[in-house]
């Protein structure tokens, strides 16, 4: 099978010109076919604020009223995406910026109520076009994927990253041999979380459960281990947590089914 | 050889909701292959208002810096494609939203001084990908082409939205049976300024010239139809003006090299 790496790389890295241009570098010389899904929440909130735009989240969500729709519309499927893929043209990588509406490539339905909560214009992915994303990148194109989705009904909806990265990967993993890469401010799962020397190199389901019950993987960490387990049981061959400077994945930390 | 229109449509209609819906269908229910190429520069004048940023002009031209630059890569490139783009979507058109840096499509350069002036980020075009554009065509998509392009080194540009239709336009017809046809307010060329039923139907190089020794064709119309011809010499078979809400050019104003 094909290999394919998908590339998540948060906000923080591509609103950074130093980051983004070191990531820039660091993706294109990356071998292989490869997809790279972006963040852009930061970029939002401040946009949100200098057009006087409350910004409200729930549990790490953003709240996605017309307004702030608006706003990630532009912020993400504009400014960020088309900057990225500008910059990896100038790479020599033949980029196409893409959000789920884009190609149908992402179909979701907006979110219905959560206990009470109305997260607005957010879209939960129902349908990830594998086939046509495998022909772009069969014919030599990167995607570079907003954190934006469509409904079929017209609207643009409001669509995690972490979440477009896994789905994207999942599907892809249907035919290809899937490495999803999620990059975060540390060097990966750490042991000691003041030693970014510190990072786990592998963990399986049995190691998990024993770093879980030994108090070393904790917190926000665990949902993130979850959702890569998850992925593996999907079909994607390996998940990998590491920093957006370390996008090889040397020196982070590898997920899989079983070591 | 393969007919293909490629359409231009200005910031009034895309920026109400009301034209763009009807600017949807129609565009849906027009045969065979095509093209939208949109503008959006209101909006983007009101985005600049609303962040502080002013909005300079010169000879139509929008002078574009850093600031400027960001706005129009949003608005356009974000909030009016990926808004008409859902919206072909949700009429069953397989959309794909372009720039001109998304799979190097249109590649152009910063505009050097003219008379002085320094327009900024602003591209004038070197080339556009026809072979991209019509692989895209061949496999059922529709292309919505942004006003924005790149110059190869990273950085987007503006381009003006006319040029770019222009542009794709002869691109296109280096093989293929291409209509061009820009939207504007009016329904065509008009024989008395103040009657829409009075667009003539059919102008020629020899009827040019009469019309404008006449004064009936004057001031913005006249650029307005030497790019018309231009692309006719360039080899474009037809260059329609029309309304928006006459997108099939039905009582416009075709523009051909001879009758």
């Amino acid at each position: 099978m094909n290999p394919i790496n998908v590339i998540k790389v948060g906000g923080g890295v591509v609103e950074d010109a130093a980051a983004l241009s070191r990531l820039l570098s660091d993706f294109a010389v990356l071998p292989g076919a490869k997809v790279l899904v972006h963040g852009g929440g930061r970029s939002a909130t401040r946009m949100a604020e200098r057009l006087g735009v409350e910004t409200r989240m729930v549990g790490g969500r953003r709240i996605t009223d017309a307004a702030m729709l608006d706003i990630v519309t532009m912020v993400y499927g504009g400014l960020v995406n088309k900057q990225v893929v500008a910059g990896l043209q100038q790479q020599g990588l033949n980029a196409v910026g893409l959000t789920g509406a884009d190609m149908n490539i992402i179909r979701s339905h907006r979110r219905p109520l959560r206990d009470g909560i109305d997260y607005g214009w957010v879209g939960d992915v129902d349908h990830v076009d594998n086939n046509a994303l495998r022909r772009l990148i069969d014919d030599g194109f990167v995607p570079v994927i907003a954190p934006l989705t469509h409904d079929g009904q017209g609207h643009i909806l409001n669509t995690n990253a972490d979440t477009i990265a896994s789905e994207v990967a999942c599907a892809l993993a249907r035919d290809c041999d899937v490495t999803l890469t999620f990059c975060f401010e540390k060097r990966g799962v750490l042991r000691d979380a003041d030693d970014e020397s510190s990072a786990i190199s592998v963990i399986d389901a049995s190691a998990f459960q024993r770093l879980q019950a030994e108090g070393i993987v904790s917190g926000g960490m665990i949902p993130k281990l979850e959702n890569a387990f998850a992925a593996l049981r999907r079909g994607v061959r390996e998940v990998v947590i590491t920093r957006a400077d370390h996008l090889d994945g040397e020196g982070g930390t590898r997920i899989v089914a079983s070591v």
